[in-house]
C-alpha cells in the first residue's frame, strides 16, 4: 500500500461495504419472552397448523350455510336448537339439517356446521326454536385451520430482529425457546493524557472521560454491550497492550483517541502493531468525522474514533451503528422506514468541500411544517448535540442547502 | 352512574385524559451507565462549568490574537516560539507580545493567550521563529470556561429520557449515578377455559396463550417488565383471587380476556368486585379493540384486553403503550417525530361507523412513492400483524380513504 493510497478519505459508502468481511457474533438458546428484540440466527418454520381446528370468530350459532339461504328480517329461517359449544372442550354430536348449536367466539365448530350466524341476526325462541334473520355463506364467521400459519411454512428468516407480534406467533406454535445472535459485546477505550475517569475533580488542565459514556451509551441504545475499558496514556506501549486485552473479551474494538495530530499517529502505530492487524480505513470523507479508523485485527473489527465528542457521536451513529447490527447479525436495516422524518431547513446551509456533511440540527412543529433548524458549535461542545433531534446530510458534491428545501433527519432517538 | 352512560363508548382522547390520576411508579438511584433511555425523576443542573478552564479546539499555536492581524501568505507575521503545552498540565509561563505557543487540540490555554493559529496556516522556521500566513480573531479556536455549560444551568428536566449524549454530558460533569423512574412492572394475566399454556401440546378445542406473549413483548418494547401471570380460568372467583394477587406486585395489571360476551361480562364483574375499583372505561371507539376495559383499582390502573390478537396488539398500541409512558414517569411523548412515516394509500378503505378504525398496513417502497398495503384478514388472526409494519387510522367521523391518499403510518418497531 502506498502512502498515497494510504491517506485517501473513504466515502461513507466505502466503508460500510467493508463490514461482510466481519463475521456475526455466535448464537445462543433464549427463552421465548428474552429474545424480544434480538436477531434471529436461523430460519423458522411453523411446527403445525394455527389454528389447528376449525374455530367461530364471532359469538352466535353453528350452522350449516345453506339452512341459512334466503333469510331476511320480514322472511327469517327457523332452526331447531340441538346444544352449546362448551368452550375448550371438543363437541360431541352433529350439527344435522336444520338445527343450530349455540357457540362464543374461540368455541370449536361442531361436525356438519360449515359457517357461524351472528348472534346479532337471530333470536331465541321460548320453545327452542331459533330466528335466523340473514344468512351466512359457507366459511363465514370461522376461523380454518392453518388459516394462520400452515404446518412448514417459513415463518422468519434468520437475521430477523422479533418484534412483539412475532413473538406472539411463536407462541401460539408453542415455541419456547429460539435461537438468536448474543448481543456484540463492545470495548470502549479511551486515550489521552488529559482524560480522567469521571468520578474524579479533574486538576486543572484535564478533563473527565465523557467520551466513554457517550459512546457507551450508544452502544447500549444501538443493541451492544459496553464493556468500559477504562483510560490509557498517551504511550504508545501502554496503549498497544490495553488494545491487545480489550480484543480478547471483544466483539468490537472502540478507542476514542485524542483529537490532536500527534495522539492519532500514536493510537494508529498501537493499532498497526497488533497481531494480524490490517489498517482498512484512514480517514473518511464525512464532517465531522474525518480521522476515523478502520481495522481488521485477525478477524475482529476496531473502530478509531474523533476525539471531540461531536465528531464521535456522529462516526458511532452513521459507521458504528451499522457495524453493530452487521456483527449482531440482522440481515437488514432494523427500521427500513423509521428513524428519519421529512422536514425542512431553517437557513442555509454551507456543505464541506469533498466530504459529506452531518449537520445536527433540532425539529420545530409549526401549524403547517416541521422545520429542521441546525444547531451550529464547535465538534468540541456536547451541548449542541444534547440540543439535537438528529442528523441532516449535506450529500457529497453538493455546495450547500437553501432555507426551505426538504431534507431528511435522520433521528437520534432510534 | 346510569346504564346508559356507563355503556357509551369513549373516544381514544378521553381514554387518555384520564391517565394523570394514576401516579408515575417510584424512582430509584441508578449507575450512569445503566441509565440510558431510562427517565430522569428530578430536574437535573450543572454542578460546575464544562469545559472548566480554556482549552484549544485546534492544533496549532496559543498566540495573542493581536499579533496577527493584518498576516497573509505574502505579508506573514514572525512570532517567537516560547513553549510548548504539555496535554493534560497547566502550563507553567505567559505568551507575551510577539510569542506563541505551541498546542495541540484539548490543551489549556496558556496566560496571555487569546486565540490558537491552526497549524496549517504557520510555517516553523529553523530558528524558532513561528512564520503566521493567516490572522485570528481573539477567541478564535478556542473554548472557553463554561461554553458548553455552566454551573447552574438546568440541564434536564424530570420526565426526560435520557439518551446517549446526555449520559455523555452528564459524565462530563462528574455525575456517576441519577435518579430515574422505575420500570414499571406490569402483570399479564389470560383468561379463558380454551387456553392453555405455550408449553403444552393443545387438546382437541385448546389454543395455546399467544396473547400473553404478544401482550408481554410489546410491555417490554413499551420499556416495562412484563410479569407473566399465567392462565385464569372463566370462573369469576377465581379470576377475582387472581386480579387482586397480580394488582398487589404489579403497577399495572393487564388481562387479556376471552372474546366472547360471556367471558367480557365475567371479567368485567371479577374487576367491578376488586376493593376500591372503578369501572372508567367500559368500551372504546376503536375498531379493533372496542371491548377494551379501564379501570382503577384502588389507584393501580387495569387495562382488559380484548380476547382477539390483532385487538389486543391495537388496544397496547394505542392505549397500553402511552399508559406504560405515563406510568414511567415520562413527561412527554418519547419520540414526537419518530415513530411514524407517511406513505400513500394502495387501496380504497371503508372506514368504520362511530370508530376510530386502525388499519394494519404493510409498507413497499417504490422508486418514487412510499406505499401503505393494507393487510386484512379477521382479528383473531396473528398473521397479518406478523406481516404488518404499522397501523394507518381512518378518523372518526370519515367514511373511508382512497386509493393515493397521503396517509401517516404509525410504525410497530418504535
Amino acid at each position: 500500500m502506498t502512502p498515497l493510497e494510504f491517506f485517501r478519505l473513504k466515502t461513507r459508502e466505502e466503508v460500510l461495504s467493508l463490514y461482510p468481511r466481519f463475521p456475526a457474533v455466535g448464537a445462543e438458546d433464549l427463552e421465548l419472552m428474552d429474545a424480544v428484540g434480538q436477531v434471529l440466527a436461523q430460519d423458522l418454520a411453523a411446527g403445525e397448523d394455527v389454528p389447528s381446528f376449525t374455530r367461530a370468530s364471532m359469538d352466535g350459532y353453528a350452522v350449516r350455510a345453506g339452512d341459512s339461504f334466503g333469510a331476511t328480517p320480514g322472511l327469517p329461517q327457523y332452526l331447531a336448537i340441538r346444544g352449546s359449544v362448551s368452550m375448550g372442550k371438543e363437541p360431541q354430536g352433529v350439527v344435522g339439517p336444520g338445527e343450530a348449536w349455540r357457540i362464543a367466539t374461540g368455541g370449536m365448530l361442531p361436525k356438519g356446521a360449515t359457517a357461524v350466524v351472528m348472534v346479532e341476526y337471530t333470536n331465541e325462541m321460548p320453545d327452542g326454536t331459533l330466528e335466523v334473520r340473514r344468512p351466512v355463506a359457507p366459511g363465514e364467521n370461522v376461523m380454518h385451520p392453518g388459516e394462520d400459519v400452515r404446518a412448514q411454512d417459513l415463518l422468519f428468516p434468520a437475521g430477523r430482529r422479533l418484534r412483539p407480534q412475532d413473538i406472539g406467533l411463536l407462541a401460539a406454535l408453542g415455541v419456547t425457546r429460539v435461537r438468536v445472535h448474543q448481543k456484540p459485546r463492545v470495548a470502549v477505550l479511551s486515550s489521552g493524557d488529559e482524560i480522567v475517569p469521571i468520578t474524579q475533580k479533574p486538576p486543572m488542565g484535564r478533563v473527565r472521560d465523557a467520551n466513554a459514556f457517550l459512546v457507551a451509551a450508544q452502544v447500549t441504545a444501538g443493541g451492544g454491550i459496553p464493556l468500559l475499558k477504562g483510560i490509557v496514556p498517551d504511550d504508545q506501549a501502554t496503549l498497544h497492550a490495553a488494545l491487545a486485552e480489550a480484543l480478547e473479551g471483544a466483539d468490537l474494538v472502540l478507542i476514542s483517541g485524542g483529537s490532536s495530530v500527534g495522539a492519532r499517529d500514536l493510537s494508529l502505530n498501537a493499532i498497526q502493531d497488533l497481531p494480524g492487524a490490517e489498517i482498512l480505513v484512514h480517514g473518511v470523507a464525512i464532517r465531522p468525522g474525518k480521522p476515523a479508523i478502520l481495522a481488521d485485527i485477525g478477524g475482529k473489527p476496531l473502530l478509531g474514533l474523533p476525539g471531540h465528542p461531536a465528531s464521535a457521536a456522529v462516526v458511532m451513529q452513521v459507521l458504528g451503528k451499522p457495524l453493530l447490527h452487521h456483527l449482531a447479525g440482522l440481515a437488514e436495516n432494523p427500521s427500513p422506514w423509521g428513524g428519519a422524518v421529512q422536514a425542512r431547513l431553517s437557513r442555509n446551509l454551507a456543505g464541506a468541500t469533498g466530504r459529506e456533511d452531518f449537520v445536527r440540527v433540532r425539529l420545530r412543529q409549526e401549524p403547517d411544517t416541521l422545520w429542521a433548524e441546525p444547531v451550529l458549535g464547535p465538534s468540541g461542545l456536547l451541548s449542541p448535540l444534547v440540543k439535537s433531534d438528529g442528523l441532516v446530510v449535506i450529500p457529497l458534491g453538493v455546495e450547500g442547502l437553501f432555507k426551505g428545501d426538504p431534507v431528511t433527519v435522520q433521528l437520534f432517538s432510534e
